[in-house]
Order: C-alpha cells, then structure tokens, then sequence
C-alpha cells in the first residue's frame, strides 16, 4: 500500500462476511476508501431471520435490517451502493467492472483490495415449472415478501416444501405455524442429511406429530401448472402427487464463483474459492469470505465450504482488518457447527456425522447415550439424545449430534470448542461445566458420552450400532418386564428378558459361549449388565442408546 | 492386591463423591467387597435440590432420593450400612473403627482400600443463639425436612437467611416462592461474593425487584430468643434488627477432615485432605474425593478444595475405578465452574474473577461486554453481562463470569472448556459455535468478549474497568442525547456528549492532548469511538460495559 494514499478497498457482497468486513476494516483504518457493492436493494440483512418473519414471530420487517446503507455511511463512513452488481475484475488494473446506478450503467472501481462476498444462490431443480410465480426459493428479503405475501392470501391453504435441509425444516416450522398444511418432500431417505439417520429420526417425528406430511426419499419430478400458470400439483419421483398453492425450493445453494473464476482465481476441490488463512485468493490483493470461500474444516483438516453465518461473520472480520492493516489472526478452522428447531425437537450438529466419517474413510467410532437436560429431579427435564463420533485410536474428537428440546445447543458448543482444541473424548471427561438442577447434572450429558467413549477405547465395554444386524446373538434385554412389554426391542424376535437386578443370579440362562447383546432402555442399564457379564466371560455389547434410539422412540 | 481374594473398598460417605465411586468400582470388578458406610440416614440424595423441595418446586420428597440404599444394594451389590459413623483409621492394620448398627456398637472393619467422601459441614457463627429449633443449615434431606416443616406452618411469615452464596440465594428463593417475607444477610459488601461486584449487583438488583430484603456489608451479631427458646429476631453488626420466623445459615462449610487428621493424612494448603492426581492421599491405599478432598485448580495450578458436585462425582468415579483395578485416568483440573438462579437472574461463573487474580497476584486483565443472548431481531432476546479475565501477556483464559438471563450456562460451559484446554482469548476468536436465530448470534457474546480481549492485546483498544475513577479525564458520552438524558453516566460530572455518529465531524470539541474515557450504552460505539480517536491521536480508553455496568442499570 502506498504511504500517503489512504487505500482503496473494494467488498463485493454487503450481507454477512462482506459488512463484517466493511465495518472491521473501517475501524482499522479511519482513511481507508471502503466501497461495498451490493447487487441487491439490501444489505446487512438477517438472512436467518427469514423464515421468522414469513411465519410472523418476527412481525416487523424492518427488525430484518440489521444495518441499512444510510446507517453504515453514518456510522461507517462507508460508500454502500446498493443494486450494483460487480460484472468483472481486472486483476492487472486492479479494478472491477461494476453496472448500477440510476441508468444501470457499467463502470469500473478501482481497488487496492478486493474482497469477494458474493454468497451462494439456491439451487433449482431441473424440472419445468420453477418459473411458476408460487414456486420460490428463499434467500433475501424481496424472497421473504413473495413469499410472505402468497402465505398472507387467504385462499393460500396448503405448500409443499422441498428439501429437508436447515431452511426447509425452519420453512415448514413457519409455514405450520401460519396455518397451511404442508408437506416436506426430500431426496434422501431421511430428514437433515447431515445428520445420521437415527439421530434424525426423532426430528420427522416432530414434524409428522405436528401434522406435516413427510415425504422421503422422493424428488419432485414434475410441477404441474394451471391455465393461469400457477403451479397446484408437485409430482414426486414414486408417482404420488400433492396438491399445493405454493412450493418453496430448499434443495441447496451453488457459491457464486462466477466472477473468480472469471477472473481466473484459484477454485478449491469443494467448488468454493480457495483461500488461504487469512482469507486472501490466489491473488494476495482478493480475499473471499462467505458462503463462496473455502475454509479450513477441522475434523478432516481439508479446505472446504461451509455455507454457515458464523464463519462468515468472523472470516469477514479478519479480511477486512488484514486488507487494511496488512495483517490479522489466522482464520481458526471451522467445524461446521449448526443447530435447527423444528416445533419443540432441536438437532444440532458439529464436524462429522458417523456416516460422513465412513465416507471420507477416516476410522471412527461413536457412541450414543440418552440423557435429561438437567437433573431428572427437578421439573421440567427434556430428554436428548447425544452421538458422539471419535477417531478410533487417538480418541480425537470428529463430531457430535444432539436431537432433543432445551439445552442441545449447549451440548454441542462445548464439544464444538472441545473439537477447536483438537480435544479427545479422555480429555471431554473433564470439561468442568456449570451445575445447578435447572440448568445441568452433575455428570452432564456430554460428560456420559466422553465415560462411554473411554469406555471402549480402554476396552471396558463394547458397543454396537443402533441398527445393528442382532442374528444369530444371544440378546437380553435387561429392562423390566413391564418395560419391554410397553415396548419390544425393535428387529430382535429372540430376546433373553432378564431385568439387569437378576442378572447375576440368573447367568445360567444365557450362553456365555455365544456373542451376546444387552440393551436397556437408553443404555445405563445395559452398560451395567455388560459390564457383569464381560466379568463372566462373555463377548459382550451394550446397544448404543437402548431401545430409544434403535425404536425411534421417546420414553418420556 | 491379593490376585486370589477380591479385595475390600471401604467408603467413607454415601453421596456425590462416596456413591460415584462405589457404583463405578462394582462396575470394575464383580467380585470386590464393596462397603459403604453413612453416618446419615440417607445416601446418593440430590444434595443440590433441597431448596427446590423446601420450595416445593420439587414437591415429591422421594424425588431426591436418586439412589436408595436396597437400589444400591440390588443394582450394584453393595454392603450399603446407612446411620454407621467411622470414627477412626488404623492405617497400620488397614482399618476403620466404625460406630454404627442397632445398638450403636462400635467394631472395626478391614479395608485393602479405603476412599474417604465424608463431606464437609456447614460453619455456625460463633454467637448465641444457633441451637435455636428455628435457626437452622440445610445439608441433607434431615435439614431439608426441618425447615420444610417450619415453613409449612401457618404462622411462618417472615425469614432471614444469612450467606449470599450459591445456597443463601437459592433458599432465598425458594422462601419467596413460598410467600415468606426474606430478608438476605451478607457480610461481604455484595451478594455472590466470589463474582467480581459489578457482576454481582444485577443479581442483587433481581433479590429486591422480588421483595428481598438486603442486608450486605452486615454481620450477625445477636440472635434474640423469645421465652419458648425460639429465635425472633436478627440483630445486626450495624444495630439493625430484623424480626423473623425462621433463620437459615448458609455461610459457608468446612470440610470435614477429623478422620483423616487423626489419621495422620496430608491436610493441603487449603484445608481439604491432599490428593494426587488420582486423588490419593498421603497413604496411597487411602483416597479422599468431593468437599473434603483438594483438587488441582486449572486457573492458578494449585491443589485446592472445590466444594461442587461435579468434581465430586468425577473424582469419585475415578477413584473408585482406580481403588479396583489399580489404575485410571488422572483426575483432570477443576475450574470451579458454577451456576446459580435467583428468580429471573442467572450467574455463572468459571475460574478466576478479576478481584481474586489481583488477590493472587496473576497479572490479570479483563475485559466486559454486554449482549443478547440469541439474534436481536429474534424475540426473547434477554440481555446478559459477561466478563471474561486473562493472563495479560499470553491470553491465557483465567475464568469468566456472566450475568443475565437465558444462556448464561452456556456462555460459561463453553469458556469453562476452552479452559480445560489451557485456551487463550485468541482462540476462543474461533471457536465455531452453534448459530440460528432462537439460540444464538453469529457473532456469540462470547466471541464478542475475545475479540475485546484481542484487541486489547493487539493494541487496537484499550479499556477500563466499569467502576475507574474518571477524574481528570476527557470523558465523551458517544450516545444520543436522548439516551444520555434518560440515564447519564454515573460518577462523572463532566461528560462530553457527542454521539458516535458526530463524532468524525465534531472532533475539534475535544482536546486531543487530554487522557480520554469513551463511553456508550454497552461498549459497542464505544469500540467504534474509541477506534477514531485512537486514530486521531487520541490516548483514549473505552470504558468496559459502558453505562450498563457502570450504573448498573438493564437497559434492554
């Protein structure tokens, strides 16, 4: 940068990482020109606020706008332009290309730095009709108002939602809660794909006990149109139809990497632009932030996207400050840590499911417990279910999975910061959380799951898959027999009842030659009863999560 | 051990400590004699709910039974001898005279080890009075029943409760719930003396918003008795008498180390029994784990006691697997994380405070921000306080505390567990927590805090403590007037006020050569004020929490 010329820095995109980079590289640099360039009418939008106002818990529309232009000149002294669009860049020249204004009229910037925040679009599926004017995606606010206004029409009875994903679920939550009868349609066979299917399970429950019509491991084949163009039918991949008066379309987002790769920067192995760690492209003088960029994932350590608000926020930070000061703090790696409410079910989620572990053929374990939110002795106690997926022999952290009401959030930020210090399940043990019968237990959730972790990496107990195949094992249940009467262990014909009470005096009734299985009803019971029968020489599993999580029930 | 005879674990004390031990050694090993000996008629009850049961939020008594003695005796098989005092140990002969049994004879049991989790007692104060049948301490379910009974009755109007600690503002409480005029009685000048006082005064502020009466800075000198011997009235170390019906003392506990004095174990510096990493004592058959037990403290690396249920069930668990099989984890660090409810207020807290690390001499700083606990624009956003202090030259994390209302625990669990990792300010930066608008912000208060702290270290801001001296300094007010008029600064009479967005334009009304204090509502324009001046030449502080803290207002 030259000495005496305050430099110029130019951010492409004004909603999550592009206004935290604004902002930051404003406060780092009282002279610095700083342009951000927003194709849209708006910036600094609550882009997770959407579906909250479709659904009016959000009433106000202006509580969207977290920072309008006129506040980030005031405030900022930032050059916002809204409705320009950044059409190229000439790194040569060190400018880009942008048309807007009044007579949309392309002109060029020049930059000294460039900061790319373009986000992602939404993907539409490859069938007629997307272009029907009830069939939307959401992701800004002129979507919200379409949407909301179709939602707003009294005749607007009934929507189909496509795609199970995090928007699709807080789209369906909304679109309930306004009154519509709605069904989800999703491709795979579950709802939230990123989580493994039985910690899933619980969330379609969620959405079937509040009357939405599930609708999985179908795609939408075909929209179906009236005389006015309207959509009314969506036909999915098995022949079935729903009628509808509004489709919402939550299968995904592309980044919008056109203008890097135009401008020939670098494009990462997961299609997003690659960067380094503190954000900068191929070009050291263009950083990209947000839902387009690459960032260091941390359960497998490769440079991918991650298309989460968080991230975002804080990559934009650093590129704002290293692009006015030259330097800044790394970008710390993320572990893609997320959460979603659907009516009273809340999933959260960070770094690897088991089944993504698998894929990526790293060696992984996991267990699962069911636990209460807080001590089972004070009112009010919410049953969770809690995954936690390790590397087999180091016992290093790759993931956690929580579904559940009150307090899983809070699980999963603490194995998430556990995950930042490349923490080991020997190591969660420890974490020294807070304890009062409102808000915890004093052996906490998190700390059942890293005991029965360490439990089988010191080979004291043995777990097996809630899906695991039981042929040919010796299963005992070691519930009561009231318990198991309420509800048989799902997939197992032959079980061996004894309640985990009588079970030492009644050891003669098992074969200790023949591998054997236990479960309970949400594995405490079972852990108990393997470990009593391991001393007795048996080959012996605890089912992970009992009949809880191999049922897809809830016992409470 | 003998390899042929299963060996004796004796344990001292049936509750948090006693019981986890005993559970997780049968878990270890079948065969083992496993005796658990307990002075009291009750072992493995919530210890942590009997306020809630007083205040009959837990109405069901049986409720806080979470393991009986025959449970313990059928799951786990062990030798459980309720009402059996031990009264000493012959290390030589590796056993414990114990006083137990219908007729209260005294015998002697043999122990290969011995695992001490005798508790701690409450301290009395040292006046007249104390036997009163109205004066009483709440420890165990006898206590709970004593004063459940007194409050039951008709004529219980009023109490008095002494001891502004975790249990003095739970009974509190639970008091009011029940329709009891409290009155709270503390000699500290705050409530919650571990939590620094500014952090402190927003629980206290919630105490008389619910009709608490307070009493800080105050003692108990006298209690008055009527001629039935029962206690009427509190007199005060100022004078001040207040009429009462019932009085609780909650000041404090000592541990309860007699036995292991008499025996000639360790006593650490703190007064607990001391104990290696995995919790043994001096005598390495015998090991001391919960109140009476030392532990490692994270923060200073000092052994010392940590009186919370948590370490106590962990320690417990290890100590009782490494009493059975001879080996186990090491007791990991404890950071004293702790939480507390008072009505609508929460505190949590972790580590050091700012006051005790200047009391210990650590090179400390520390930094406050206010924030709301999910997304702004989402409703129910509740604000909270948190302070997080560290290590000035690395950023090692020394502890946090926070205040407010909804997500305070998680706040302090997450720092709690980058603290188990040694974490510093930089990296909590990065620590990828969970985001959608009902749970969080994308930007967390807790990155909102080590960002502050980062800046500070970096040089980019500095700040001051909410309660400085302002004498002498420029002090710029950079809210609005409107805002200023509604709640000026407290303790400053000279205030330039000149809002944040004015400030570029309005520089030449400051004088540049001038010491500088910033300040704002919370300390967010004030960052950005700060960050101007700075710019400008200024030597310019932000004043930490603005005026929230400060005048100890909620603004919200």
């Amino acid at each position: 940068m030259n000495a005496t010329k305050p430099p110029t820095i130019v951010i492409v995109g004004g909603v999550a990482g592009g206004a935290s980079a604004a902002t930051r590289a404003r406060r780092m640099n009282e002279n610095a020109q700083i342009i951000l360039l927003e194709k849209d009418p708006d910036v600094s939008f609550a882009n997770c606020g959407l579906p909250y106002h479709i659904g009016e818990e959000i009433p106000n529309r202006d509580s969207l706008l977290v920072a309008t232009p006129e506040f980030l000149r005031r405030r900022f002294r930032l050059d916002v332009r809204t409705r320009h669009e950044v059409i190229s860049i000439d790194r040569e020249r060190k400018r880009v290309e942008v048309r807007g204004g009044e007579n949309a009229e392309t002109f060029w910037i020049d930059y000294d730095k460039l900061i790319l925040a373009p986000g992602a679009s939404p993907v539409l599926p490859p069938i007629e009709g997307t272009d029907a004017d009830n069939v939307l995606t959401l992701r800004n606010l002129s979507d919200t108002d379409r949407i909301k206004a179709i939602v707003d029409r009294e005749q607007t009875r009934t929507a189909v939602v496509v795609g199970a994903g995090y928007i699709g679920l807080e789209m369906v939550e909304q679109l309930v809660h306004r009154g519509l009868k709605t069904s989800l349609v999703e491709l795979q066979s579950q709802v939230l794909p990123l989580l493994d299917p039985e910690m899933a399970e619980p969330v379609a429950q969620e959405l079937e006990a509040n009357g939405v019509a599930l609708f999985r491991g179908r795609g939408v084949t075909r929209l179906v149109k009236d005389s006015q163009g309207r959509v009314t039918e969506v036909v999915l991949s098995d022949g079935s139809t729903i009628a509808t008066d509004l489709v919402v379309l939550g299968i995904g987002v592309r980044p919008n990497t056109k203008l890097a790769v135009d401008a020939g920067l670098e494009i990462g192995a997961s299609g997003g632009i690659a960067t380094n760690d503190f954000m900068q492209t191929s070009d050291a003088d263009i950083y990209a932030v947000g839902d387009a960029a690459e960032y260091r994932f941390g359960p497998s350590g490769q440079r991918m996207r991650v298309a989460l608000a968080g991230p975002a926020n804080r990559a934009g930070r650093l590129a704002g400050q290293h692009a006015a000061t030259g330097h800044s703090d790394p970008m710390p790696e993320v572990q893609g840590t997320s959460v979603v409410r659907a009516f009273g079910a809340t999933a959260a989620m960070t770094g690897l499911s088991r089944a993504t572990a698998n894929r990526l053929g790293v060696p992984a374990r996991s267990v699962t417990i069911v636990a209460k939110h807080h001590a089972g002795y004070y009112p009010g106690a919410q049953m969770m279910t809690l995954k936690l997926v390790y590397q087999s022999e180091t016992g290093t952290i790759l993931g956690a999975q929580a579904v559940g009401g009150a307090g899983v959030d809070k699980r999963i930020d603490v194995i998430a910061t556990a995950m930042q210090f490349k923490g080991t399940v020997r190591q969660l043990c420890g974490v020294d959380l807070s304890y009062a019968p409102p808000f915890g237990s004093a052996k906490d959730p998190v700390h059942m799951a890293a005991f029965a972790a360490c439990n089988e990496i010191d080979g004291i107990e043995s777990f097996c898959d809630s899906d695991a195949d039981l042929t040919g094992k010796q299963v005992v249940d070691v519930r009561t027999p009231a318990e198991i009467e309420r509800i048989p262990l799902a997939g197992s014909s032959d079980v061996v009842a004894i309640a985990v009470d009588e079970l030492r005096e009644r050891l003669g009734e098992l074969n200790a030659r023949q591998p054997t299985v236990v479960s309970c009803a949400v594995g405490v019971r079972g852990h108990i009863a393997a470990r009593i029968l391991k001393q007795h020489g048996f080959d012996v599993v605890n089912l992970s999560g009992g009949a809880t999580v191999r049922n897809r029930v809830s016992f409470d």
